[in-house]
């Protein structure tokens, strides 16, 4: 191991894994180099690989040199200290605390717009989604115009500067779209930041064309 | 808002609030001071108290002066920075990452093993777990023998000394002794090194007086 090696992250489908987005979109929008090794979800391919990368057998994983982290989560947290200088996070300490407590919120919970929304780049529905989504999306709303209030002065995003907790909710913010759900204006604004994001542009031009890929293969 | 207030931490049931306990064993163990709030899960007095303390109804929640810090992890990630110095974390940064991997593997898995087999300190059963459960248990197996190997070296727990993962899995050591579910002889004694902690033994011993009371109380 070289500390001046480019670490390798391991991610599924652009389209379909939220999951791997947010890191991606960390390292990305903050111009960390690093190989990217796309595996796509549920097929043999997937299978045969991801043992040689991901102790859970799952992506995203992240390798360093001789460290591998998994969890995107413990990913955000690792690449903030290892490139970022920290700068993952928002600098003052209360809006950190709450903006892990948001991040933290997203990794274990919102079950029902995770299985029934599932991300899908390209999608557009305008479909009503369930009771359940509804509150999900609703307690979403909550913390993002809380966020907003208090730690929003400094630019678009929920700490104003781009942060980990943005890399979070990318994907629910993917989701509003792609399901047609209506949100407030302070949720409009924030997710039209997000969508400004040259990194987060470039990951759905990338979703387009696996999508086309995938429809000319299966012709 | 004074800086040498005491925090509170508002926590369930000692004998049933796995949740509860992560932040609660860290910040104990590491001797910080805190006014302790417990309310009794699915009571009418939780119902009515909980909205006071907590932006998503559920413990455990931390409060520093104005701060409302939710989620065990963002609490524990606070506590480290606020109180420890960061030493919640294995100083090492690979060792950090690894345990930031486990933690969080734990926070956001495990379902079989968190929905079949509750937290219930005072339990004593052996009949057989189920096989998603067995299996929840091998990989719980696989990751404790892993960080033990590679960075155990230290002390008696995942890392070596006393930290953040140790607080994340210590209701799974618990949960072991409580369903009577065997296992190696690494694991033993990693889940005794746990059990030897003053403030892990203080929890239990508040558990035991908890559920004593209960039952006096239904009689």
């Amino acid at each position: 191991m070289t500390t001046a090696s480019r670490p390798t992250l391991v991610i599924g489908n652009k389209n379909y894994s939220s999951w791997s987005l947010r890191p991606w979109l960390l390292l990305r929008q903050h111009g960390v180099e690093f190989d990217e090794v796309r595996l796509p979800l549920d097929t043999p391919e997937f299978y045969a690989t991801i043992g040689k990368y991901s102790p859970t057998g799952r992506v995203p994983v992240l390798i360093d040199g001789e460290l591998v982290v998994w969890d995107s989560l413990a990913i955000l947290e690792y690449s903030s200290e290892r490139w970022l200088d920290g700068a993952g996070w928002p600098q003052q300490r209360a809006a950190r605390a709450l903006a892990r407590a948001v991040s933290a919120e997203m990794h274990s919970g919102f079950q029902n717009l995770r299985t029934q929304c599932p991300m899908d780049c390209v999608r557009r529905s305008t479909d009503p989604v369930s009771a359940e989504v509804q509150r999900d999306i609703e307690r979403i709303g909550v913390l993002w115009r809380d966020c907003r209030a208090r730690h929003g002065a400094g630019g678009p995003f929920l700490f104003g500067g781009f942060s980990i907790a943005d890399a979070m909710y990318a994907p629910v913010a993917l989701r509003i779209i792609s399901y047609g759900i209506e949100v407030g204006p302070v949720e409009r604004g924030y997710i039209d930041a997000l969508l400004a994001l040259p990194a987060l542009r470039e990951w759905l031009s990338d979703a387009d064309a696996e999508q086309r890929a995938a429809k000319r293969d299966s012709r």
